[in-house]
Order: C-alpha cells, then sequence, then structure tokens
C-alpha cells in the first residue's frame, strides 16, 4: 500500500482551498502515488480557520503557525500565506526538519530566498515553489517537444501575462498593491510565471532590460478584505507601492532573444498567461486561457502543409492526461496543483527536490531583481 | 450542519469514476450543498471492485447490485453500468424507495423509459439523468440569456457531436457497439447529449427527418475490454450492430428549425460537442472542446461594431463559477457532474426531481426513437 | 501576344461589378492569359448603364441586350441579370455562337436549366455558370488534397451557408425575395453554392431529405432599390414567395453523409460559408469569413501530435496563389471571379468548357429541385 | 469628370506590381477620384521594364530614371526601389516639382530622411511613404474608435511583426540582408511598419531601450536575384549585415508602454503583423493574416457579458469598406494601397501632404535610429 504523507498547511485562502483541493484529489486520480493526509491547517482567525478546516476536510487546525510546525504528526508544511511571511516560515520549518512547499513568489527579495535554499540544504528537507503552470499537460508536452529537439535551437520567446482586474481606479489597495506585504505587484504575482515558463522551456537569462509602471497610485483603502478582490471604502485612500504593469527583454545564455510582459491593466484578458517559442525547426505557442491546447509548427511539414495545428493535450501521449478522462474532455487550472503534488510526492518518496525548487525560486528572485534594477538603472543588468 | 446523503453505485468504470470524484468535490465547492457519504459501490467482479473501492473512496462494496439496492444505508442508488441493464436497476432501486441517479441514455427504448419514469413516480422518489453538458456554467449561462429574451424568438439550432474514435476499421467491437447492450451507437451515445441540450435551450421538438449509418460493418473482437477502447484480437470479427453515425431535421414546436449530427468518424474532432442557436436578437454559440467559452452576438449592439464576442465563463455573474477560481481559470469536463449532483442534492433535501430528470430521459428517449423509425421509414416522424 | 477575347455583358449591378473588375484586373495577374476587352454592357436604363460602363471601363453600352447579343465584335455574353432572365438571355446568345459565362443560379427550374445546355450544346460554345467559391486557392487546393488520396474515403460533409441580412422584419422585399424573380431564396441563393461545392469536392448525391421555412411571411416593399437592399415603404406590404432558410440531409453515390443549411437569418453570420469534410485518413474544414485559411487533419500523424492546422493558403504551393503577393498577405473575395474567368478564357482558348459548366448548373439545379420537392412531400428524394 | 493624374514610376518589381495596381483599381472602386494615368515606368534593364511595363499597363518606359523625373507629362514620382535609393531619387523628384510616393523606409537614415523632407517641403510638393497597413478598414476604424474615446486612456501596446522567410541558413543573400542596400533588417523591413501604427494609433515614443540580433551572420550568395527569395550559390558565402530580429520597450508621450518585436525567425508565422491595444475602458487586437477582422472589447459591457468581439469590417460602417462587397465577403492586402493612393489623390487634389508622409517617415527612421544606438549603448534612448 502507498505510503501516507502528513501535511500541514499554513494559510487557508485561495491558495489554500487550491492547495487542499489538489491534495484531495491527487490519490483519486493517481492511485499510486503517496496518500496526502491534511492534518493540520493553521491561521490566526480562529473561527475563520476552523470553517475552513471543515470545509476543506482539514483533520485539525491551529492558530499559531509555531505550532503547527512543531507538531511531530506532520511531514511537510505548506506554506501559502502572503509573500512577505515565507521566509521566516520556511526556514524555521527547514530547521524543523519539515519538508516544504511554498507558493510563489518564494520570498520578497534576494536576500531572503538565499537565506530560504540555505535552510532547506542544509536541513536537507525535500522542497519546491508552486509554480504551477509548469505541470499543465500542454506545458509539459511542450517541455518534451523541446527536449526532444523538435524545435531545434531556440530563437525567440515572447511571453505575456495579462490581466485586467485592477483597471478601475476605485478597485480597493489590496494587500498585493502593497510592497511591503507582496514585493511587487504584475511582477512578482503573474510575472514571475513567465519568468519560471522560460526558464522551464528555453533556458536561464543572462540579462534583461526593463521597465516598470505603476498606471493608478492612490486608491481607496478596503473597507474589508473579503475574497480575493474586497470592497473599497471609496473616503479614505492609500499609495500604491507596487508596479502595475512591467515588460523586459532578456538575452539567454544560449542565445535565445526574449521579449516579456505582465499587466493587470489589459482590458479582455482575465487570465491570458500565454507565450510563443520559436526554434530553427518548429515553434509552439500555449494560452492558459485555452490550456488544454498546444499549437505546434514544424518545418519539415511538407510545404503547402505548413501551419500551425492545435493539439488538444488530453490524449495518453500527454503527460498526466492519461489520468483522466477521453481525449478531447478538458481539465481545468485545478490539475496543474494536482499535478505539482504529484512531483513533490515523488520527490519525498525518493529524496529529491523536483523542479520547480526553492533553487527556481531563487533563480526566478534573481531575475525579478535584476529587473526591477534595470528599470531604476535604465539599462541592462545581468542576472 | 448539513444533511448527509449516503450512495450507493452500481458500476465503476469510466462514469463510475466520474461519479465518485463529483461525489468527492461537490461539499468541498459547495459547502451548503447536503454532503455525500460514499457508502458502497458494486459490481461483479471482487478484485476489481474492491481495488476500485479503495482508490475511489467507497465506504465498502458489494458484489451483487441486489444486495446494494437492499441496503438500509443507502439513500440514493447511482446506476453507472452498460445502458441495457439500466431499467431493471432503477425499478427495483425505486420499488426499495431509493432516489436515482442514472447514466444516459435512460434505457434501449420508449417502453423501458416509461416504466422507469412509473417506477420512480408511483414510489415517489427524487430521480435525474446524467446529461452532465447541461451543467456546463457557460450552458447554464445561455440558458439564462435565452429565458431573459436576449436571442428573442429563435430561428436556428445548429448542433453537431463529432468524435473520432473508431475511424479504424482494426477498432474493436466493444459493448458500446453492439445493440443489445448499448442500445445505439453514435446516436444513443453522443447524439442524445444534443437533443438533450435542444430541448433544454430551445423546446420540444414535433417531428423529425433522419439518416443513419455504418460505415465499419465488420470490427475484430476485444480480446480484452480493457479501458475504453480495448485492444483487438484480429484473427476474430464481428458485427457492429448500431449506427456509427446520424444525421436529422427537426421542426420544434416554437416553429425553430434544427439540423443535428452525430458521428464517431469525423477525424479530428475528439469530443467536438458545439451547437449555435439564432434568435431573432441575438446567437450564441458554444463548442465542448472550449468549454469555459461562451460565444454571443446581439443585434442591437450599434452598426459597425457587431461581432460575436467569446465570454470566458469563468466569473462570478456565471452560474456556479463563482465556487471556483478567478475570473480567466478554466474548469473541466469533471465540474459538469460535481454540478449536475448539487442540483440532484438540491432536489432530495426539496423534494423535486430537477431537470433533467425521467421525463428528460424518456422524452429524448422518444425522440431517438422517432430518429431510428425515420431513418427506416425514410419520412418524417412525429415524435 | 496572348489571345484576346471580347466581352459583352448584360446587367451591371453586384455581379455586374464584380465581374467587371475580374475582367480589368485578369490580364495584370496572368499575363499569359488571353486578354478580355471590355467591348459593351447592356442594360434598360441608358442614363445608369451608360454611367456604370464608365466607371466600370466598358467601351460602350447598349439599352437592349439583344442588340449586344447580335453585335459582330462580341465572343463571349457575361449574365448577370436577375435570375429568371438567364434562360431566354443564354439560350438566345448560344444561338448566336457566343461564349457564355452566366450568374448562378443557371434557371428558375430543371427544365430552363435543360435547355440551356442544350443550346449551349447543340451551338457548341463555350459555357460556364459562376460558382465563384470553387475558385478560393483553399478549395481549389482542398481538391488537390482530396483527388490525392489525402482524405482517403469521405465519410461526411457538413455544409453551412449563414447570413443574417434579412432578419429584421422591416426589412424590404427586395426582388430576391421573390420567387418569380429569384426561384427560390436563401437555397437558390446561398445553398446552391454549397451544393456545388459538395459535388466538387465530395462528389454526386443520390437523394435528399429536406425542409424550408420563411420566417417572416410579408415584408415593407421598398420604396426604391437602391443598393444590394433598398429602403422600405413601410406603409405597403407584400408576400414573400421564397424561403428564409433550408437545410437538408444527403446521401451520396459514394456513401458519404451530407448534411447541409443555408439560411438568411443566422444573427452575427454575415457570409459565412464554410463546410468540413471528414474522410478516413483526413478533414478540412474551411470558412469564406477566412477564405484564405484551409484547416486540414491527418491522421497519420504521430500520436499526441494530432490536430487540425491552419494553411494559409497564400503560397506558391497553393493554387493560383502565386500570381500575387509573398506568403501571409491575403487575397480578398474577387479573386475567386478572376480566377474562375482565367479557366473560362483557358476554355475558350482550348475550346471545352470548364467546370463548374453549364452541366454543373443543371446538376446543381436538380439537387434544388429534389430538395424543393423533399420538402413539399416530406420524404427521400432522388435527384 | 474627375483630374487626370499622371504617374511616372521609378522600380517595377514586387512594391511595383503592387502599386501599379492600386492605379489600376483606384477609379474602379473610387469613381470620384481623380484617375491615375500610368505613363511611364522606369528600370535599369531594358527588356524587363519593357515586360513589366506591358504587363502591368504602364504606357511607356524608361531606362533612366532621370530622364522619368525630367519628363513634362509626369505629375508624380513613385519611388518602389531598393531603401538606398530613395533619397537621390526622391530629391531630385522634389526639385522637378513632382509629387512623390515613396516606399517605406523612407531613407537608410535620419540624416537623409531630413535632406528629404526638406526638398519635398522646399518644392511645394505632395509626399506620402507606404505605411500601407495603416489603411487596412480594420486598422482605420480602430483609430476612429480610438480618437471617439472607446479605449479611453492608453495603457498599452504590445506589437508583433513575425516573419519566417529566412530561418533557413542556406537561404541566399538577398540585398534585404545587406546594410548598405536595406540599411537595417527585419528592423526596417517590417519593424518600422509596427512603429508607424503604434504611432498612428497610440502617439509619439519618448525613448526606447532595444536589443538586435543576426541569427545567422554568414549565407551564401544569390545566384540569380529572381523573385523575392531568389536562390542560392551555396558555394560562396557573404556576411549578413543585418538585423535578423530586433525587440524593444518603448515609453510613450502620454504615458502608454509598449513593447514590440520585428523577426524573420518565427517558424509558421508567414506574415503576422498584430498588435494589442488597452486603455482605461477598452481593447483592441488586430492581425494582418486576418486582416478584415478587428477584436474589440469595452469594460462597459454587463458584467457576465464582457469579452473580445469580432468584427468583420466589411461594412459601410467601416472605412472604404463601402466600396466593395457585401458585409462578410473580404478584401486582401493590395486594398490597404489602393486606399492609401486614394488618400494620395485627395492630397494632390487639396493640396496637402496626407499621412503618412515624409514627416512621418523621417520620425519612423528617428525611432528606428534610437532603436539602434539603443541596442549598442545598451540602454534607453530618447527619440
Amino acid at each position: 500500500m502507498a505510503e501516507q504523507i502528513n501535511i500541514g498547511m499554513i494559510g487557508y485562502k485561495f491558495m489554500g482551498k487550491m492547495h487542499s483541493h489538489a491534495y484531495r484529489d491527487l490519490s483519486f486520480f493517481f492511485p499510486d502515488s503517496p496518500k496526502p493526509c491534511l492534518k493540520a491547517v493553521s491561521g490566526r482567525n480562529e473561527s475563520a480557520v476552523k470553517k475552513a478546516a471543515e470545509e476543506m476536510g482539514w483533520h485539525s487546525y491551529e492558530t499559531d503557525w509555531r505550532h503547527l510546525i512543531q507538531r511531530d504528526d506532520i511531514d511537510v508544511i505548506d506554506i501559502v500565506t502572503p509573500n512577505h511571511t515565507h521566509p521566516e516560515i520556511a526556514i524555521e520549518a527547514a530547521e524543523a526538519g519539515k519538508h516544504i512547499i511554498s507558493e510563489k513568489p518564494l520570498a520578497l527579495d534576494v536576500k531572503d530566498a538565499n537565506r530560504m535554499l540555505e535552510a532547506v540544504e542544509k536541513n536537507n528537507v525535500v522542497h519546491m515553489v508552486c509554480h504551477n503552470y509548469r505541470f499543465a499537460p500542454a506545458v509539459q508536452y511542450a517541455k518534451q517537444l523541446i527536449e526532444k529537439g523538435y524545435l531545434g535551437k531556440i530563437h525567440h520567446i515572447r511571453a505575456h501575462y495579462l490581466q485586467d482586474f485592477i483597471i478601475d481606479p476605485s478597485f480597493p489597495l489590496i494587500w498585493r498593491l502593497k510592497k511591503e506585504v507582496a514585493g511587487s505587484g504584475a511582477l512578482g504575482d503573474i510575472g514571475i510565471h513567465s519568468i519560471d515558463l522560460a526558464r522551464f522551456l528555453v533556458g536561464e537569462m543572462e540579462e534583461v532590460s526593463s521597465m516598470m509602471k505603476t498606471f493608478v497610485e492612490e486608491r481607496p483603502v478596503p473597507s474589508e478584505e473579503g475574497g480575493l478582490r474586497g470592497t473599497s471604502n471609496q473616503n479614505e485612500y492609500g499609495q500604491v507601492t507596487v508596479d502595475d504593469a512591467i515588460a523586459f527583454l532578456a538575452k539567454f545564455k544560449n542565445g535565445a532573444m526574449g521579449i516579456f510582459e505582465a499587466t493587470r491593466f489589459a482590458g479582455g484578458n482575465r487570465n491570458k498567461n500565454k507565450f510563443e517559442i520559436n526554434g530553427e525547426t518548429g515553434s509552439i505557442r500555449w494560452d492558459m486561457e485555452r490550456m488544454n491546447e498546444l499549437d505546434v509548427y514544424f518545418t519539415d511539414s511538407p510545404e503547402g502543409l505548413q501551419g500551425f495545428r492545435t493539439i488538444h493535450c488530453t490524449e495518453e501521449q500527454h503527460p498526466y492526461a492519461g489520468a483522466y478522462w477521453p481525449p478531447g474532455h478538458s481539465i481545468g487550472y485545478e490539475h496543474t496543483f494536482i499535478h505539482l503534488v504529484h512531483q513533490f510526492f515523488q520527490g519525498i518518496s525518493a529524496n529529491y527536490s523536483p523542479h520547480p525548487n526553492f533553487k527556481d525560486g531563487l533563480m526566478n528572485q534573481r531575475v525579478m531583481e535584476s529587473i526591477e534594477n534595470s528599470a531604476i538603472n535604465r539599462g541592462w543588468e545581468k542576472i
């Protein structure tokens, strides 16, 4: 019978729900995987965390995350709290010998990310950071095609992560818009996913040149932080201290050129996480809003018959897809987390830290730091 | 605290997995719904059903479905067995006072469907039939738009359900290709979904004119019925006794014209369940392969600015979508079942049988019967 | 130097403009083609035809088409008048020994179409009918793929020609809505194009079953027949005597199944002339609104890499496309007529009547007649 | 009767054919426009220019462009020669008092572009530069929507011009790959179109940061410069002296952020000239490969009904489209030139130089110069 892995999760909001769901569904779809046991969830607000635990299926709850970390019946600490709390929690969890899965971005800066990596390495625990988009079957399949050489030498990546939820200037000043909590805005929230995907699919960047912008500099403070978006108190305003949008150019070590953009001001694009990669012998395109589809183009198709073809990545040949429904039957966003957790558990079983792990988290952080520096210094920055 | 509803499921393959998953996820996403308890699953092959029960989270198993039906700790019988077994099971379950949820098609013919409806009505149990596509948020939203009058009087529906998994003549003679087990081929397996969607969105049909065709009349018998598709024994052939494809014209009671097609021979269409509806003041289009999207067109948009717009039905305004992720984050096929079960449980709580119920199942069966008769009689058939 | 061919055109409105343009552009793009000379155009309204001749580049004009036909300096009679006048003009032109190119539909009924074919054959003149959509490069390329066996045996065609310009009940009763002038409505105006494309790409039909419908039975008479659409006099109403929409099923001689629809009531579809064809080993899709694109699917692509690919048919490998711009640079609707005239001139040079010729026109008329009979007789009609 | 304008064209290859066609079609579609008379074409190779003149309908030819400029019967000099010859020809033509229409880029550098502008202004002749994509009906309509405020304040433009015709390293070293003739590579050939569109639709840029790259640094010299692409002599290689790809970030004077890319190495993208613009209250998207379509999004659509809609810009409401066919009937690439020439002739009639004129050409050149400087200096460059 499969191994059981005991989880303690710190935080319980949007990402907490997502992770809880992934654990619940994991062994249903991947019966050979170690089985997660949802031991305990922690949060400061007792009534809220109690309710969340019940709804999401956690066996117990804690109101102090340090208690959670100290519990003997916990193997894994799952961190889904706001960004600025990641380092302290992760380091303490590592020192307690827990395996760690952390939401992204790993930290607010490179220094903290470094400390986190040192802690997990020193304590020899398994670690991952939740760049879930790597785990869409279409993206995994893209990776396979690239590794098998279908694209040849890569010349280009263009990646855009476009959202539109804060265009309205009356949208409230939620925590994601405050530097001291979020670290950055569009960059660390969504741009980081494009960075991670580019590193996964194309390779490491050498240097970047960027621009950053805050279109709406003051916003009403939230009357209450309900849901993802809150409601606003129109009488009191506060300063937005993060970027609304960033764009950057990148030169990759392998000679590829990259062009990147992340914004929350692109009307009509709810969650347009997309990229196109062009190589010597082929191209691929992907768009999270149609996450099951991968467009591929191969230069060796006969002349006259060349064109992008759309593959519905729901077939046995596509990574993870065989665990689900027949071809043509879509899966959704949450499956990217199921696959990520599946990888994490493989890592725990075999004692290695699958990508994207804290090294990736640190590297993504370095890229972000260079982007921020470039915007300030108005020039190219080495990673 | 929410009510608990105890489920007994008969069958455990593709649809059994799907239903089990829906129960598991229901209270996670809809915490106010009655809570399903996966009491027992039944199947004839003990080792297989035992394994399935473990993997899918059922508390116990039975090898005789009659035992399951007689168990006192079961409120609901869920029927996911091959089509020809539905009537006997459903009638016996109804007589045992169990609420019933049955896979489609309800039966192999109108007579049996009628008997099933009589049984559930006589025994006053709640009943539904699993036309899950009604429950995609985009389809539910389409229904709302139509009911609110956005389309005005409806003139047209064109619905195509295209698959391609049996084009290859060496594909084996699985049970879905035998009339005595499946009742019909493309018609009852996929065409019925288009019929149900048309009845849901446009209204009842008055008469139909059809054609049916079996392109490959003999196929190798399966060496083993593994998975959905099996493997074939190329030395022994058997007769395909169902349709490979059907098409029909329909006249609706409200004056609309319908054109329908279902086939398993449309190469490149893995699960292309799509329709377009045109009314006096608007149109809608939907395609299951991009199930989160609904295309809408309104004639009252300003001239020059008219065109189909694509709505990503993942927002709070879209039925069921508020239970999940932020806008633009897709959900998948399995969610249609979660929503269906959610409705079913609402029905059990309030003692009514939500649509699509056995009346719908019967009506769909009548339409299918008329289609079959039309193909034989070569003329229009009243429903 | 290339041969010169002298044209006389009867009629000068929408299609007259289109044909005039095709002649003007022909030798520019196809310098090896015989050169058209726009000798004369005829129309009853002298000031209007004079103006048209000047604007469209005709050297002279006539107010009596019989005069035009009798002129010695004319080789070809081009008929772009309303449908009911085609037979008389064509027969007289044939008897005068003129080659004939006629707009579609060839006639109002099979009897007249037959007489026309007899006339051209008896007088040994070259003849074509303007089913221009055959001549889109993407459609010609589809034909090549089919002929080369890329699709294998054909199982399905589904063809829809959807327009929406008369949904509004206040749209005036233009000539296209009167049976005595137009012969039929959506059927003969647009459905006939789908019929012709199906015959071109799939083969001859054996029998059909149809339905026809007139959604708006009375309309305001036009105050003036300006442009394609006129303006309406809201005080006087007249009877619509043609179909607003038709749909039919077809069985092809080669065993393929066809499903067809033509309507002017499909909101949001301005000129959606589209089809999909599925064969044993491949599929193709085309949509006139994106006329340069052809979608193709081949079952012999490696598993996992199968999907519809979109070819932009603007490359040297694509019929006619080499005469124009570099790959990816679109051509438009009018080019279908240039190609058709190019074929016609090839026929004149070599003394044969290229497809679609009057035989095709007659065959299309027979299919239409069977469709009309089927709608009345409520059953299958042999062609 | 409309005025006549006498044209002399210098050069006769790809763009010569395109311009000739535009003149031929202009008065057919726009009968109120001044009428072009194709007086003479010039080229150094007498037999080639003679053949071109005949095929394209020019009344005479010259083998020395200076003769052409000096002819009294010429009003307009149309320059379609390789880039490096533009300044000398244009300045001489201006001094001869001819109106001038020049292909893009205006010159190889800012200094020459400046001299050209001075010459046309000093001699008071009408001038335009052929940024034809401005004149697609969809782009003109986008411009109207922006000017009417549909998008509100603009936040973003992302524009990509992707081609793939030189990916193959054995593609020959045609003139477009030599700096002394072409000035630059992807930048001046295609990137300049994106720059021009951005200036047209969004406004002037303030500064840019760029990168440029030549992926294939040596190529076989052409054995013959036939067609656009030539054939290569695989025994002799020469240096590619222009960029294969460029990308740049831009800050606009009005605060918008721009991200741009031009490459000839994006496999599968034959002529993917596309952009998306996001404003406070709406967004638009356009793609030349589907040039008749404009996607628009408005934030004031009701919640739940928001999404990009696709407008087929072939209706009377869309600029220039009323001159052609009914709604839904596509026009092609060449129409952008007809519209441009139409504007030019309006300018000649009323004695002004319509945009894009030599001022635009100069401004585009300045942007290009800043892009090149930025690539060298590795930092932001003011325009």
